[in-house]
């Protein structure tokens, strides 16, 4: 098919015909005209490009939930042990089994299953590059055509993009900051119908920073239930809380839902550069071998990249000989900074926190854009503050609050002082005359 | 929707209704009939599970390519260190950007450039989780409704995998044995249309043995110039050559076709474990800019779990430090090896090798089916030897050619010598009586 000026037209789309000549016929996906999708990795890196650099002050990161850089958050020596004993003995430089070393899968189960009222077994789980893989092989594994899925907003954008790829109708249902940021149920039952295959819920919340109750999660395991869909439980911050509530796993509620849960060592071992994570099926009736779902994540696994085998090798000990000092120190330096964040949010006029943060890492703060004078939304907020003042934080619509923000207080407290004193400052010398 | 016996049937399959009562919307995305798809590890896992355990023999692997475990195929002492002291320095256990930390992008770029005519830049290389990922990078970025992509046979089944679960139109074209299994180019140009983005060849050659001459790819080159679309090359087992043609990267014939070129540490230092590769745009042209396709690499890459991060860190060493000594020992093994194979392989009635392996892990062979007595096929001839010899040996049909086997000679020497001895033992037995 030719147009008036001689240039391919193709079924799909237009070709290029390049300067050389040659007609070429492939063609990137993506639609010329729109924008690169919004991604956290995407904005994070746009922000810092924006940095003045003839700022002579530090660059304070409150975007990102890697306080890995920080001399307080070095991993334990447990860990780096481990890894560099799997390495040395170089047993471990061949090709790992589709599901992960059997000695990797059967820690993690033993792992889990300390928390739940059940046992899982060694085939219960599979190891996966940290619970970035772990979400994309759930994704996939339900995917099929027609079929829709829930999602938590805010959330955490990888759900929206894999669902998107894999064909998955997505449909949001909202957190509520008055309620503690729980889910609102009223909306899932709403949403959900014969074709929807699952809901996600991230706990403790990213990028909330709630945790849900026992009672919450049994709500859940409810309602999923009565649709006959299953529960993806995202708990990659698992036992990072602070707060009243504790950590419980939705896993407890496998045997009125079948639940995917989704985890690595990437936060609370602070090694999210290490790549390692598992998906465990919970679910002791059987259902997702019945419904042929665990043949399909195995399938998919087939056909996928696989975590280093050393690192696999060295999850047994990682897992089981961590002391329980490291994980206190961890915590009780999350409470701390989070204390930090709280107190110094409240002088700022133009920032409200409805809901202080009981675990993970994050903190969801509404903008109040009427107080300021020349700030159009969260989006400019955040790209001022990066070029002024060389903090960076999240906007609020990445993650789906527009006119929101999300601040990572896991860093080091004099960092995090330094960067809450600016955005004060900036907030003041933008603020509308009173 | 009701069928006559109560049971839901959905839209898009039958959905379960199971003995608790509830209806699960879910379903796995598998037709319940038909059999797992047949893949490398999944057939190789099927004969380990045929070893008769009563036999005291070892067993001996001649089915996949990953000489790790064997002493002589110990990687070099550069790499591990290089490892250990990334590791050890703490400075990695963060998050990698998307495309893989500059270092190592450069130190590839500056590795591949090397044998090419042109300089690669920095910006031309994304750090991948092995090979593996690479090829669904690729696979991923190039897919768009309609679009075809030509794949040889015998090939490599995740690329048939990939491109499926991508929704990209396979069609294959054939290597031909009796020409040292270079590409019909002839069945290229019947294949390909307006719609075809890509071809894939893989050099040296899985699972065939083969290298290609430079002439061969500047046919290659001057075919896909013709049609538009571009080459991607797999060459995980760059430099492991050791007949008489060199190993010529595509990447050569970067100026007359964009070349997406595929390679990973694995094959070439011994460490498929590791989980380290790489993805290069070959394109002085800036064509895969101007389609986009460099976009869709990296907004795949941006929803992607990645390799980690020290192991990323160690590739400069790796790269840079290792001692020419190493590859030579390990081209003389594999020479040495592949002679072993070729040798033992002629006592051997029922089997003809119609190319002598030239370069990779890996031989093709045919069975003579009419020479045997009760040998239905290559599945079943491995499934027997599996059981009678406890010698693994990959079915033809895995890789796109039935009745063929592909007989990996990357193992230590006096095992190969075994295990084709049990080998010309087994066909022996199977023989019909002259
Ligand atoms: C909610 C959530 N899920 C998954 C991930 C990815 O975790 P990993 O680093 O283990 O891949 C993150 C990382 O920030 C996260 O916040
Ligand atoms: C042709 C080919 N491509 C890709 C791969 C995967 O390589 P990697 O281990 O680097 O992921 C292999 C592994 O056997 C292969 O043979």
């Amino acid at each position: 098919m030719e147009n008036g000026n001689g240039v391919k037209l193709m079924e799909n789309g237009l070709s290029l015909k390049l300067q050389n000549g040659t007609h070429w016929g492939f063609r990137g996906n993506k639609d010329l005209d729109t924008p690169p999708e919004i991604t956290i990795r995407g904005v994070l890196g746009m922000l810092k490009d924006t940095i003045d650099p003839a700022d002579t002050r530090s660059t304070i990161p409150l975007g990102h939930g890697d306080p890995s850089c920080f001399p307080f958050f070095r991993t334990t020596e447990v860990a780096e042990k481990a890894i560099a004993d799997a390495l040395q003995s170089a047993n471990f430089n061949g090709y790992a089994p589709t599901a992960g070393l059997p000695s990797a899968r059967r820690a993690v189960a033993e792992h889990l299953s300390a928390d739940l009222p059940y046992k899982l077994s060694v085939d219960d789980v599979y190891i996966t590059i940290g619970c970035t893989q772990a979400i994309e092989v759930a994704l996939s594994a339900l995917a099929r055509p027609g079929a829709n899925i829930l999602l938590p907003r805010p959330g955490f954008p990888i759900y929206e993009a894999r669902a998107a790829y894999s064909h998955l109708e997505i449909r949001f249902f909202d957190l509520i900051p008055e309620k503690g940021w729980e889910v609102d149920l009223d909306a899932v039952e709403a949403l959900a119908d014969e074709n929807t295959v699952a809901m996600v819920i991230i706990n403790p919340g990213n990028p909330c920073g709630n945790v849900f109750s026992y009672e919450h999660l049994e709500q859940v395991a409810a309602t999923a239930r009565k649709h006959g869909f299953l529960v993806i439980s995202d708990e990659v911050y698992d036992h990072l809380t602070f707060g009243s509530k504790p950590f419980v796993p939705m896993g407890v509620f496998g045997s009125i839902v079948p639940v995917l849960t989704l985890g690595s060592i990437s936060k609370r071992w602070m090694v999210p550069g290490w790549r390692l994570g598992w998906l465990a099926t919970n679910d002791p009736n059987g259902i997702l071998k019945k419904t042929k779902i665990v043949d399909c994540i195995k399938g998919y696994l087939n056909i996928s990249a696989d975590p280093t085998t050393f690192n696999q090798a060295a999850l047994p000990q990682i897992l089981t000989k961590t002391k329980e000092d490291f994980f206190q120190k961890i915590i009780n330096m999350l409470r701390h900074t989070s204390d930090i964040c709280d107190q110094r949010l409240k002088e700022i006029d133009c920032i409200t926190c409805p809901h202080e943060a009981e675990g993970s890492m994050f903190v969801m703060v509404k903008l109040n854009l009427e107080l300021l004078k020349d700030i159009r939304d969260d989006m400019d907020f955040c790209f001022k503050l990066a070029k002024e003042e060389s903090v960076i934080v999240l906007p609020g619509v990445v993650v789906g609050l527009k006119n929101w923000l999300r601040i990572t207080f896991a860093i080091d407290p004099c960092s995090l002082e330094d960067a809450l004193g600016r955005i004060k400052y900036f907030c003041q010398r933008h603020s509308k005359q009173k």
